[in-house]
């Protein structure tokens, strides 16, 4: 019996698979009782694919039981994004890194709006839907934490206990220059203030010159709605800058003549200096790169294999990214994956062969970047 | 006492939050017996998102409740992607559309092997893990179902149940023309086969020069590994090419030098002609467009909007597209969103003023595509 419905199975057409529901009763028994299916790495897997229907078409997909990407959350804050797990540049939206100061809020998309008032001519409360019908823009670039960067590492940190606190999405949304003509800004002001509707009701001075530039009022993250760890319904996006700035659950824009010297202007978010005073504002990412692949906790392969990792600038295009295999002596250029975007995660790849003597570490470094706009901030 | 609670929230400072539990507790004791927190759309979200501690960081995110994002299955053999409901230009992995043959196998990594052989020196096996090792490359493109157009589709279809069957990824792994090189190619091969491990055994008929070109064999989709409907763990991208023909759950590729003449390729993808004869191996996509918004079911806003759509062509780079909003009289240029890739969904969009008149349909056409490469097949 077993023989006769292998040979149903090879040949099936393109149908709509009349006996089908007899077929899967008929694996569900094998299940039962012999556990054919597999249900995680190192269970049995079904002795041949070929020979067993498979699932139906669903609503939503989800990821194979064989693979088990997570963040690595952190200090009740944080979440670090896998990254030696990643291939190319886009991180999926379940494993963006996260940063919260007062916890992710549920906020109801038609109960919240995003007021921009202050030194305008015409203030004015956009809802979501309202956003979303001026010209939109999707711009891919990554965020990253100010504090991204575990001074703990050693040679046993993976890259994302390394730098985690990085990630590249396509975000699509609405020129904040777009809406300031909307509101129309008064002469003299200069900078405005973010905050945002979580528990710590975080709040960002940003130069207005930024408004101009590249920042964004985003709505969606890899195509669909901003998942809500990242601001759902709405975000500030201000590309190259460092995260906190890109204030999350958007709910208020006031603009001024001068910089609001908000909480997370104090202490934190700024840079203490060695004669006491603190630089403050210093609020563009500067050039970093990571290997992701091979890394702890994987094996080295004697042999051929391809050394990766990511590069990244917020100050513009990465142009050049040089690799070292024998502890900084001497370098060679990797491949840079096109498209190159600026200020975006930029996936470089060197193949290497190992010849199995004890490895030195491996060291990658961005040379070159290109500058796409001059330092922001005071 | 809860003006208490809301006080220390607006107190709170960026530490690890030591009252967080009692916070919790406090909101949970809310919620059984007020129903505070919202679990949908329509239901009461909280009264102020500020005046409650937020959800901790996880180890995967989830959609906020207030999104209903689905594919919708059909004919037990497809499902469709939500084109409607998505941004920008990457379709999340759970949204890709389905269309499978015999089902989604359940296919353990570590038993899957590529075997390519036929008209090589040296067949060769694969794993995934070797896979990894070779040169990298990385490509955003549209897979699209060359049965992607429903011709029962009126002004009451979605644009998922009008050509839903077209998705595009981050899609990475390894060119075929690197594993070629790794077998040796004999002269005179000039056709393979590639062959799924799905309980159809799907297998076609794919000309050598499409290897040499642009074809991959990928692992990731993305940054993530594909997702089981998608392939998982490895298929064939050949891209701007008919779904199928990007071969899922792919373990075979044997050379050869005729066309194989498959069960694919016999009353099913091909195209019947007027005297009786079929044309075979048309196997690529030509330029599509939809306006993805706005569309039924949407409600037309009076005033400013943004007509917005993708378009598409499998022969190269689509380099401009025309609008008309008068059912086809007068047609004005869109804006075309940047990076415009070739062989990929590249977004649509134009300002549109409605003055409230009964609306005639609108109109997208792709009227120009560069050619990156000459039409395949026989």
């Amino acid at each position: 019996m077993a023989l006769k419905f292998v040979s149903q199975e090879n040949n099936m057409s393109d149908k709509k698979f009349p006996g089908s529901t007899s077929r899967r009763q008929f694996v569900a028994g094998l299940t039962a009782t012999g556990g054919l299916i597999a249900s995680g790495r190192g269970t049995p897997p079904p002795a041949a694919p070929t020979r067993v229907q498979g699932a139906a078409p669903t609503a939503l997909g989800a990821r194979s039981p064989y693979e088990t990407l997570k963040r690595v959350p952190a200090y009740n804050v944080v979440s670090l994004t896998p990254l030696e797990s990643l291939h190319g540049t886009i991180t999926p939206a379940d494993l963006h890194f996260e940063r919260h100061h007062g916890g992710v809020p549920q906020i109801d998309p038609d109960h919240h709006e995003l007021l921009i008032h202050g030194m305008v001519d015409k203030p004015l409360k956009f809802s979501l839907d309202e956003l979303k019908r001026f010209p939109s823009v999707t711009r891919t670039c990554f965020i990253e934490c100010s504090g991204n960067l575990n001074t703990r590492a050693d040679e046993k940190s993976s890259p994302q206990m390394l730098c985690g606190l990085t990630s590249q999405s396509e975000w699509t949304g609405v020129a904040l220059s777009t809406l300031l003509r909307e509101v129309g800004v008064k002469s003299g002001a200069s900078w405005f203030l973010a905050e945002g509707s979580d528990a710590a009701v975080l709040t960002r001075s940003i130069p207005l010159a930024k408004a101009r530039d590249d920042a964004l009022v985003v709505y969606a993250q890899n195509g669909e709605a901003i998942r809500p760890e990242q601001g759902y319904p709405m975000r500030l996006l201000l590309p190259g800058w460092e995260g906190n700035t890109n204030v999350k659950w958007l709910r208020r824009l006031e603009l001024s003549d001068a910089p609001f010297m908000t909480r997370e202007e104090t202490s934190k978010y700024t840079d203490p200096l060695k004669d006491d005073t603190a630089r403050m504002f210093s609020v563009v990412m500067d050039a970093r790169s990571v290997i992701t692949s091979p890394t702890f906790p994987q094996a080295l392969h004697e042999g051929w294999q391809e050394i990766r990792g990511l590069a990244w600038s917020g100050r513009g295009r990465i142009t050049s990214v040089d690799v070292s295999v024998d502890g900084g002596k001497n370098w060679q250029a990797a491949h840079l994956q096109g498209p190159v975007l600026a200020k975006a995660h930029t996936r470089f790849s060197l193949p290497w062969r190992w010849d199995g003597s004890p490895p030195k570490s491996a060291v990658a470094l961005p040379t070159k970047q290109a500058m796409s706009s001059p330092p922001a901030g005071n």
